[in-house]
């Protein structure tokens, strides 16, 4: 098997026959110039690996072909042979990029060999290099295409933001620090007086967690469809979602659980059935002048069979509007302990008008890089109270 | 601000201090030191961004500092002053790796400032796309951690391996193309003389797909929910699951449509029924000396809500196994059109015993790389007949 193709360009040709023969014999493929004119025009048609070049040659001498090679090849080595008087010459060749040089009479052709050997394996190395860093970067354009489609799919299992139902506006955000999210938030309407929202964040985050909060989506979904067919009236009972979604998860034994939040807003009586599943911080009730953290407790879906959910009712006479979020929205704020942030947040929705557009731009949400956590954001407001 | 940290060897101090003094009025930061050996000792704990090193010392001279600093930081520019008579030293420093010399008196020293900067950005350079490679590959290794988690959690999805269902044992064996698969499998008891299967097929690979695969699976888990409360008979009905399916699919609104077969075995009757949604290639029935391709037909779920799906019927006296696979597995094949791959995979199928670990070994899976699709293996095989 051939090594390499060499490039000899030398205009004394007693020089080039010893040095072609002693190099193919060497398994080396050999083509030859005899001065620098012919030299660059081989080097352009045959593309060699090395080119070995004699410095003193009539028309084009060796600097410059030296140049134009490393010009328009820069990764190609290049020796250069020199008379013995012309040290100045090999210095300007070094300096210009020259990857070695040898000083004619060519006595000892093995350190010739050598030094085409060094150079040409320091060449490889860096091809090598540079074709790890192109498939690096493929697999990266693979791998984040594949990601962003899945990503894609998810969000369209989001409900429609800014959705109206009954006299309540439903917006939410969700900002995944991954391309998947762990998160999740839904609503859809029950009956002409009743809707369901939920938030959900599951363990983790990326594609598995993702996986999860499409088993999520499905659950009530698969309900849902027990509902229209009014077999069962889960759906207007929080605790009850939460306890068979629970069994669910285990039963489906992927190891995950969810902390979640589920509320049932009955527009015609104004009043709120909620059920918790350890998710945090607490959902926010809005008034006027005041906002108010509403009680919670409960163990995450997923985790423990056991696992009890209650109901709990609040009023939603005055009630403008809910703020849910998921934990990573504390994460990037800057108070000192989770106490101060839960404080400081029932402050923020207190000031504002519970848009979320406000909210994302207080928390400079979408300016915010390298997000720690997914962050979700879901508000619930009276359209007719704000 | 600082333009980087240079280091001068030198042991002539006018020298040393005309140099530093034009450096440090560049915004340099230099240190300096009057001889190797505390030249090296100063390399070492302070780092410097760049050496510039007098050849000709006592004690170590410049060419063993060189060889010293190239040895244990490669990426160093490191620039040669020497005196004018000694070209041949300079010439031993270049092709050690110098990257540029200087010829004592240090006449013009805006010559030594533009070959330090010139040297600085080159090194600077390299530098960013080293830590740009290592960017990429952290990048690659967090991007396939999340996909690779993300398929533990597909695979857990995943029926029993070799399960005994009656006197059926069935195996399978997903092999996808990239970390989630778009192919699925399940199958279950439905009661003491009925069990379902299915394969699916979805559009396109990758996370998308992988999530209309737990899309399908949970499909079907709620009709199980359903079943075992036994309010429907949907399960033992499997053209009815398909129309579900479809309008679900559509319903949900990912624009993913999948190919799907799914067969109910009556072990009691010895019967199958089944529906097909367009999967291909045909699932294969096997006895003693022959196989047969079972007739299917139907349009894939997910895409047309006016799609009709139909059973046929089938029976199993004499059938010692079924064996199902995704069109994956023709795309492995050589036979030049799509006839013959048939044709061949029935003869396979003919001459085995239907055990997926022979079927696999045929077609050399486990060493097959780069798939380009996903590839599905089902085996039904009834244990009283092989």
């Amino acid at each position: 098997m051939r090594k390499g193709k060499l490039l000899i360009i030398d205009d004394e040709s007693p020089v080039r026959d010893t040095v072609v023969g002693y190099l193919e014999d060497s398994q080396y493929e050999v083509i030859e110039a005899s001065n620098g004119e012919d030299g660059l025009k081989l080097f352009r048609s045959a593309k060699p690996d090395l080119v070995l070049c004699d410095l003193k040659m009539p028309k084009i001498d060796g600097l410059v072909v030296l140049k134009t090679v490393l010009e328009e090849s820069p990764n190609t080595p290049f020796i250069v042979v020199s008379g013995a008087g012309v040290m100045s010459d090999v210095v300007e060749a070094l300096r210009l990029g020259a990857s070695d040089y040898l000083v004619k009479p060519l006595s000892d052709l093995a350190v010739l060999e050598h030094s085409i050997e060094k150079n040409l394996s320091a060449a490889n190395l860096m091809k090598q290099n540079e074709s790890y860093r192109i498939r690096l970067e493929q697999t990266n354009q693979q791998l984040e295409a594949d990601l962003k489609a899945g990503r894609k799919i998810q969000q369209k299992m989001l409900p429609d933001n800014r959705a109206v139902i009954h006299n309540y506006r439903l917006e939410h955000q969700i900002f995944p620090s991954h391309y998947l999210s762990g998160d999740f938030v839904d609503y859809f309407e029950l009956n002409d007086h009743q809707f369901l929202f939920f938030i959900a964040d599951v363990s983790g985050h990326g594609v598995s967690s993702a996986i999860i909060t499409v088993l999520i989506k499905n659950y009530l979904q698969s309900l849902r469809g027990s509902w229209e067919s009014d077999v069962h009236d889960q759906l207007s009972d929080p605790s009850r979602i939460l306890a068979g979604l629970n069994l669910y998860l285990i039963e489906m034994g992927l190891d995950r659980h969810a902390t979640m939040f589920v509320g049932v807003i009955d527009s015609a009586k104004a009043k709120l059935i909620y059920s918790c599943a350890a998710h945090f911080p607490t959902p926010i009730l809005k008034r006027a002048n005041d906002a108010e953290a509403l009680p919670t407790d409960g163990l995450p879906v997923g985790l423990l069979p056991e696992a009890v959910y209650q109901n709990r009712e609040k009023s939603l006479v005055d009630v403008s509007g809910m703020f849910l979020c998921s934990d990573g929205l504390l994460e990037i704020m800057d108070e000192a302990s989770l106490v101060q942030k839960e404080t400081r947040l029932l402050e923020i929705i207190t000031e504002s008008n519970n848009s979320l557009s406000e909210i994302c731009a207080h928390f400079g949400m979408g300016n915010v890089e390298d997000i720690p956590d997914d962050i979700t954001l879901l508000s619930v407001n009276n359209i007719g109270l704000i």
